[in-house]
């Protein structure tokens, strides 16, 4: 499903880009899908609609939609699962810090390590295998870094070297999406874009300063061995716990 | 837990035989303990005893035990947890065809595959990181090859060709557990010894022709992230299926 | 000599800016230098002046210096040598062609390889290794794309996909540096400014439209066992002949 | 021309051995060649002969041979050249001390590097690229360790750690050609048989004891921008001198 010019730049970059893959008569649909359904508000300004395949019909069917699947699986290429679907509407003054990124350091209990099999990814004979890769669906335009733009770290998801912690022990406790750097890039997109994204690509986005929401939706995709998405703070005592351990993200260190 | 040599031996090799990691009490009450289990016979002469930890408080505390989970840490480097745990209890002519190998196909519906991400691992660092690891406790001593040794080919935890399907195209659909072939080889054990198996590696046993059964204990560990280990034969409609689904193994191909 | 984040951008991006590295005396002192020198012009508007150390003092003592070599050293890790020192002088309507990426394709008389190991780069325990470094001291200022800006594609040091051939078979014959790319980039230069280049990049520079010469100085680096750039056209027949054969480039395909 | 299982073999051991290469005539016509020429003493009772093809036209013709460059060429997958030629013929009390090693330390003056650029290899798409690969040519039968047979590290040519070192900071200074190693394995030959190794490989021989010579020819092939090999003790301060700077071997270190 993917041309060999889209697997170049995701490959290369972390990332694919799909202009219109939904129109706007779906948007407009999926909006108003969204407005019957009920949401917490995990962050500042932020609603998170979550489990969105079991609340809604419709977006059960969309994440198996093959414009969403047929691409993932070309990026994944292992019989595949739905690891989770939510959606996330955001005004004015929310942020998501930078997070992912392929060697950032976890503390285990006895042991620093540097990384994360659940964003492992890997390249062999014409093929690429991602462990944990993410469809964004969006629904709302976002043309400036002030409607609060994804942003990225070039070529992260293939990095060798740690980056947040060694800036947090220097005291550089100012997340990268305020501060920019070097390699930081913006992406802007309309209403109905879809962003094919690895999870090892260090992202967020920036502050939403404009007025408007700010609302997609997003299904990741695994291999059928992992489990759904799930918070866990660390390995359980009975090495029964199951859940996705963070590794280093900007929310730990950024004041 | 593991020296450098062991870690040197394991990176290299694919495993790690500890001599005499328990000793011949425990051989024996381990023994016993099974006894009191009831189990199914899913091959030929061979009894299987599921999900020790649920129905046994003494398999429960092993697959805790600090001798086999400390080990298998040093080589998953992962917050991790138990995917398995269960018994072989085999007698004369049962045997185990070779699976594993790193780069063995998996034809999915629409495209073949050469990785099992299931069974990745890689190196960063200074340490090993390991998707999926067994650990063997051998309850019989194998001294022969008659006696149904572990065998395994050399370096194909690290493989980048695919070897099985080739040999099944070309009609060579007997078992390499009895042809041989240039880099198998067998590992001979006492009872007490422990294997420690990174499941990329290829590898069976050769068929049991001596009396006397060849029992062991399995416990596998791997990233919080996996589901416990159970077959699937694939993705399911729904992408909500969940399992380990098998890349080519010499099960699908000898007579 | 690098800090943590130049190794974290060299290594993710493939390439390092260090701005103002020489200062305003010295680009006059090199300029002048250049001067004295001849020139052949092997590209329209183009002079290349070869083997700097050889001709001149102040470039064979700069082929030495910390400045440079030092950052190259960090990026090699490996005893190493000077493959080879120029200079370029250009003007309006000189333009370089992209060469260079991870995986482009190479025919040898019997097969079609993708990997040409001149270039091969890897990570190991904290250090980046690679085989051909090259440091560009810009001796003119480079503002604008019409300046004949440095161009790349980003990620494509590491790139597991090869571009060219299949843009060339499918008829897209008009270079990159013209037509663009989602995923090409400029670099925008002062004179003074070094950057350090991992040669596995695809990379080349815009046509050059404006007025005034774009010179930089070119010194390249590599480990010990390197021979001294010059081109090959491949194998001889007895075996002893040594250069370097170039893979794909957009010059073999562009009109 | 190699198949692909021995592709398999080389790729999954670092080495192939192909029985029976050179026929017993051939055998006899290289012996009474080498008569022919003049030796150094290197080692004790051990005669060098140096650039073969220098001085005989019947090993110019043999490092042209297509079943050692046709076999090498699978292997290297590069425009290729020959880098050395030389034969061994070694008496009783002979040895070589293991060296090569895929992570071996090397001390440069300001840091340790864990690679060496010279024995990289990789894969990528169906083929194995390898940088320094040896041809070596039994002239004699090598039957038993006290022959003085090549032994080798299993594995070795993919470690991710260091072993030499390691070993010798806790002061084992005898070598394991001598001592032994889990993983250390001999391979026995008959005149005429060739071994393709890759150099990545750590390798050496055991101590020879028995009566009779062991002769060899060795021909080393890699990419035409390698140097012929030559020992270099380290960079030199102009940066020009060209060799091969070895990491640590068991030389360094044993008694």
């Amino acid at each position: 499903m993917l041309s060999d010019e889209d697997l170049y730049v995701f490959d290369t970059t972390g990332f694919l880009v799909v202009r219109g893959a939904f129109d706007a008569d779906e948007v407009r649909r999926f909006r108003a899908e969204l407005d019957e359904l009920s949401a917490t508000e995990p962050y500042a300004n932020t609603e998170r609609f979550d489990d969105l395949t079991a609340h809604s019909p419709t977006f059960g069917k969309l994440a198996l939609d093959d414009r969403v699947v047929g691409r993932a699986r070309d990026v994944i290429n292992q019989p595949m699962r739905l690891l989770e679907a939510y959606a996330l509407r955001r005004q004015r003054h929310s942020a998501l810090y930078l997070h992912g990124g392929y060697a950032e350091l976890l503390d285990m209990p006895d042991r620093t390590v540097g990384r994360d099999l659940s964003i492992m990814h890997t390249y062999h004979d014409g093929r690429i295998y991602c462990t944990y890769v993410k469809a964004l669906i969006y629904l709302s335009a976002i043309r400036t870094q002030e409607d609060g733009s994804f942003c990225y770290l070039h070529g992260s998801h293939k990095a060798n070297f740690p980056l947040l912690r060694a800036r947090a022990r220097r005291g550089e406790r100012r997340s990268l999406i305020d501060e920019g750097f070097p390699t930081l890039a913006d992406v802007f997109v309309e209403a109905g874009d879809l962003l094919l994204l690895n999870e090892a690509l260090m992202h967020g986005t920036r502050r939403k300063l404009s007025d408007g929401d700010r609302t997609l939706l997003a299904f990741s995709y695994g291999p059928t061995f992992l489990v759904d998405w799930r918070e866990l703070d660390g390995e359980t005592a009975d090495l029964r716990g199951q859940g996705y351990v963070d590794h280093d993200v900007e929310e730990d260190f950024v004041r």
